[in-house]
């Protein structure tokens, strides 16, 4: 093993998961890791204190007659559950037949640290042709809650020209892929009361609203029977897919019963009319992440419970507003409400969905440092996740973000067995010297 | 306190969970307790083995010239989850303005134990003028799977007259309650699974089904804006509701408004045309009684879930067939089955609904004794609740149960803070004599 993969696992066994309190301690454990580690690879480096999990920063000295250019990435993981279906703990990383399997493999650490070695290559060998800026925080997965007021704070240290960002997915295994598009997000917790205790389903059940019923009726009613949202006005704002895109999506590497394969299904599902890559990348969905209520345990509980929940995120499409959406989705939420129970809702995070023209001058740079790494002009993409803070890049720091996929269709993110390609690994590390060279010298 | 609710205390300290299997060893240490503690009161006793969780049986000699009586009950209980809404841990019992407050304290621990001493005081009377026989089991929370097998294999042992039972409720606190029919039941695990993992909602929200909405639709088939329940052929064997019966109901201390206020709820809900004591008692439901799928922990985690589940049980009256709604409500959830996903269905336990002449000359014999014990002539009510073993006995042994209730409407049987009010408890002891004073005298 290389002293650098050796790194990347050290780099993964802190498990800082942002959305735990019990893990703030080993964020900062993370962070402390990381500005050592860019230290070494040649770059100033400081973490930096928010009202949250603490954000890294490293740079070079700045030179004015240069270009800049701001490299983003993010140190915090989901959580690992379900994690008895792990084939391996998820904070203790393993190389396996050409792949590292651990939480946050791919997303993000092993991206963002390729990038961090592309860098420390580049400035071993000179003087960098850009000023380089890193920031990479601990807040991603729980919607990056206080990195827009740390960038309106710091918006002198981190003015850029382009930024550079590897948290996407390549549309097939070693296929280089510039994202042009993302969806946007918005979250919200549903919960419904009834009785003031849990009742016994004979003695009671007749006469009163069961909570869980009430939660499974307002869920059903988000969708037809095809998958279309019936909440009244969600497509309202949707722009239509334009026909270059459909173009280009016909030429992707990757068509309905790959992703089939992917997501390990016995059949994909969705609106009529639209490709799997299109339903994923440029339409909206509206989806329960996790549902629950009453008896969880092994046998029969007969109980009519006192409350169920319904955790639901919508993802956006341009040019869907978050805020107006949660409004939709509210008032339709209402409506649908049964009598006999009451509806609580607690608005999540959310982030407006993005779009950048892959034409420009800088996503022309990305391209060609694409090609020069993989060998092949890179497929065109809109993807169905979402990085909701590049909407606030594009407004604190007026810089567009060129999404450089490192992620292979079968990483896992988010899932038990995330993992890494070794081979994406290495291309990253030689892709983050190159796009940083094509954009010294990229059209004005 | 006195000795005899020292007793109880006693009895109801043993987490006798019949659903949990670590619980197995408390299950036999109950039963040990309660074989001495009928000796005690001069019965003969023993633990007698069935292929799951001991039965307690104790017996009078048998004297051929007497009526015969069977006294049912039970001493498993169900789970106390959720804890954290015990004011006091539901194992430790406390006495608290004239109630006891413990898991088992009214269902049905308390009430049987009352039965024990009400014999005890006949018996140290002198000669009983019935036979007795009790037969306490120990898996009626979870169905009674080895109890038909047991009554066969021990038909000579158990034969009987009649069956005396408390396990109901009364309709109104201290107010005497023959309950005259019950509910039956079947239960089903509904299963969905889909992708195999769970899935990033943005990577491949969309273009997959979710096991979670699916599940979620599926239960909100179930029913109309009603409360009717919407399976095919549901209500064809439903036996309509009697004038004499909507009388019967009309007379009953309790309304509409001291259900709500029972079961805690802001309204009531059900079908149209039916008082709450009608759906409850002669109107058969489709209940969720647990419903889970997805991330069920702090803050957000966006996956579509590789599962969930829907833990269903139905309440069944005369002349629904347990089996046979089983099948309707397996080919309701086919039917209504979103593509994309698989539906596994586990069927559960089941019971007939039970139904029994209230003018019989046993049912006369047991409303004098509620009379005598309580000053005023019962109330007569079909209760919600099940115990499917009343049809196991008719079956087996050729007896009809006398259903005497000494559960207060507000006991929380299967709830969090269940309690027994110290006057129940000694009405019960000497209702337990009575009652067996009248079934000797009762006419032929």
């Amino acid at each position: 093993m290389t002293p650098r993969l050796q790194d990347l696992f050290t780099f993964l066994r802190f498990p800082s998961i942002s959305t735990q309190s019990d893990h703030a301690g080993d964020m900062v454990s993370c962070a402390d890791w990381l500005v050592a580690k860019l230290r070494e690879c040649g770059l100033q480096a400081s973490v930096e204190p928010t009202g949250g999990h603490p954000l890294v920063m490293g740079w070079t000295p700045h030179n004015p007659a240069l270009r800049t250019v701001l490299i983003y990435g993010h140190y915090d993981v989901q959580p690992p559950d379900p994690l008895d279906e792990w084939t391996r703990p998820p904070f203790e990383p393993t190389l396996l037949e050409g792949r590292v399997y651990a939480r946050g493999a791919t997303d993000n650490k092993g991206q963002i640290l390729a990038h961090v070695f592309g860098v420390a290559d580049l400035l071993a060998a000179g003087e960098p042709p850009v000023n380089i800026v890193f920031l990479i925080e601990g807040e991603e997965e729980i919607g990056s809650p206080h990195l827009e007021s740390f960038l309106i704070r710091h918006r002198e240290r981190l003015a850029c020209d382009v930024i550079v960002i590897s948290d996407t997915g390549m549309v097939a295994d070693g296929y280089p892929t510039l994202t042009y598009s993302l969806r946007g997000i918005a979250a919200m917790e549903v919960r419904i009361t009834g009785p003031s205790h849990d009742l016994h389903s004979g003695v009671f059940g007749g006469a009163v609203c069961n909570p869980a019923t009430a939660v499974a009726r307002l869920v059903g009613s988000l969708h037809d029977e095809n998958g279309h949202v019936r909440i009244e006005g969600f497509y309202d704002d949707v722009r239509p897919i334009f026909d270059w895109e459909r173009e280009a999506v016909a030429k992707l590497p990757l068509n309905d019963d790959a992703i089939r394969q992917l997501a390990g299904v016995p059949g994909l599902f969705g609106e009529p009319g639209y490709s799997a890559v299109e339903r994923i990348g440029a339409r909206p969905t509206a989806e329960v992440n996790g549902i629950g209520g009453g008896y969880q345990g092994e046998g029969t509980k007969t109980v009519i419970p006192r409350e169920a929940f319904a955790k639901l995120t919508f993802r956006l499409v341009p040019h869907q507003k978050p805020k107006e959406i949660l409004s939709l989705a509210r008032a339709h939420l209402e409506k649908h409400l049964p009598p006999g129970v009451a509806l609580h809702i607690e608005e999540g995070h959310s982030g407006e969905p993005y779009y950048v023209d892959p034409n420009s001058p800088y996503a022309e740079a990305a391209k060609k440092a694409l090609q020069g790494v993989f060998g092949c002009p890179p497929a065109l993409l809109r993807e169905g996740g979402s990085i909701p803070i590049l909407t606030v890049f594009q407004r604190t720091l007026s810089a567009d973000a060129l999404l450089l996929a490192l992620a292979s269709p079968d990483c896992r993110a988010h899932s038990p067995n995330e993992n890494f390609p070794v081979a994406n690994w290495e291309s990253g590390i030689r892709l983050g010297r190159k796009v940083l060279e094509e954009i010294a010298q990229a059209r004005r």
